[in-house]
């Protein structure tokens, strides 16, 4: 199943699943309020309510035409964003490109950092350039959705805490965020300013048809106003979520409702890419970041303001 | 004013305001109904609920002993926490055992990174060693409650988006933190397992007679098992709070609920006295932190575990 969250007619914020490419089946509306009207507290108790909604397809009640409808991020709100760096080539070339190798710590464990989770756009929503930022990048990511909370959980049993999928950009400002990592944290002010993920989140079962030995098979991509710039593969992770969930779960509770990102796929960013490959991005450029089976999730640069 | 979070006798998670040390006004009770029965709520609305709690003081329902219930953090679940670094006296001995200079850039511009706001503990609650942490720390700093939402905040209009200041302790496992952050990124895992604040927010009103010259003269100090370890004043701080609000708010968002931290006061943790100083926390130690003006916050440590 595909999920959305959307604006309906009425202005109101609503849970759909999508019937097809074109329909939308707002899911509080059609089990006449058996189920939740928004995503956290869908995840809040996901086995239960999976099943229900599966008992009541194909539904009957609730159906709306996807032109009636304005999509927003699949989690609009999540609890938490957790973004790894999880894909060994790209940490290879940036590191390269500052003139540093790879430490032995990044094969030891899955590393991460937490991003700003109250800055989310979903699909087709505009991303503002920060006011100082003239390096700005995309980031072409996986993101997982947590769907049952847990603690301690390990990597045998980290598939059952995962909801769904979903593309992720991890929109970077480069020269915000060199300067304040020469102090020592973060990255913040280089990340914080938004995230974009969607355009839906896809349940894990969806996925199984391209899993082999443990990883997912599936060509990711990013356009730049129609070019193709970045292009590697899932498959290619050194981390699986599996292993990012024991790690993020190690002494801390995850729950429902979190959101964890992969890091950076290969050719994935700019900044890898160098800029005589392309120039840094600019308002008026539209990304469109494409994953099989996950769909694609496009943004167009604005100029920041108030 | 000073307001907690606590659990009443039947068990639900209450909004408070202190009447003494020994009493507390349940919000949403005194008020009827008026006011909201929890701090995120009221914080959406600060201004307008704080004028209507004060045309009803004083309260004459809604009103228990402190021994009746069970104090929780002051916001059991901020929107988000952010984690500054603006104590000068900090950075420089923090970098000096480490061999390094203060970076040009901490002078620059105050950095910060985005703590776990999912795990959160108040005053008289345990926290539990992670697994595999040897070396645990405590950090003796101050934070402040966003009371109101703002985006491009400057530093001179920044006092208006303050709702109050608590005491917080960003406890620290120093093993894992130094392991990830040879990786680049984060802290995340050396310090996502908890984070202590309170006992209560006092607003910010109550602070002013401490205020010079847009400082606050307010001394710092930690004890753990009753030896005083750390002593600093605030009024040390070398970004304010107001320069810190305009960093973080910088073409970002910044909604009531959020928490921003200090950073650790100059001697405020026992990575910077070393450990002939003290040894590294253990289950059993309890560590108390203490601000004038703003109470004392104490923890006691367990083992770790499910």
């Amino acid at each position: 199943m595909k999920f959305i969250s959307y604006q309906n007619r009425d202005g109101e914020l609503r849970l759909g699943v999508l019937k097809d490419e074109h329909t939308v089946v707002d899911v509080h509306e059609a089990s006449e309020g058996a189920l939740p009207d928004n995503i956290l507290s869908f995840l809040e108790n996901s086995e239960k309510n999976m099943k229900l909604l599966q008992e009541m397809n194909p539904a009957d009640k609730g159906i709306y035409s996807m032109e009636e409808v304005l999509v927003k991020a699949p989690v609009p709100r999540p609890n938490s964003i957790r973004d790894f760096y999880a894909f060994e080539e790209h940490v290879k070339t940036a590191r390269r490109n500052r003139g540093l190798d790879v430490v032995p710590e990044w094969y030891e464990m899955p590393v991460f950092y937490f991003s700003n989770h109250l800055a989310v756009k979903g699909d087709g929503e505009a991303i503002q350039r920060p006011a100082n930022c003239s390096w700005l990048d995309y980031e072409l990511e996986i993101a997982c959705v947590i769907g049952k909370e847990g603690r301690n959980i390990s990597r045998e049993n980290a598939e059952e805490f995962i909801f769904g999928y979903c593309i992720m950009n991890d929109w970077s400002a480069r020269d915000l965020q060199r300067e304040e990592m020469k102090v020592g944290l973060g990255p913040a002010k280089g990340k914080d300013f938004a995230t974009s993920i969607g355009p839906y989140i896809v349940t894990k079962d969806e996925l199984e048809p391209y899993r082999k030995d443990g990883r997912y098979d599936l060509k990711m991509t990013a356009k730049v106003n129609g070019q193709e710039l970045s292009s590697g593969n899932f498959k290619s992770v050194y981390y699986t979520f599996a292993e990012m969930i024991e790690r993020a779960s190690a002494d801390v509770t995850l729950y429902p409702g979190e959101v964890i990102g992969s890091g950076t796929v290969g050719t994935g960013c700019i900044l890898e890419l160098g800029t005589d490959v392309h120039r840094w991005l600019e308002p008026g450029d539209t990304v469109e970041l494409e994953i099989t089976g996950l769909g694609k999730l496009s943004n167009k640069i604005k100029e920041g303001g108030f």
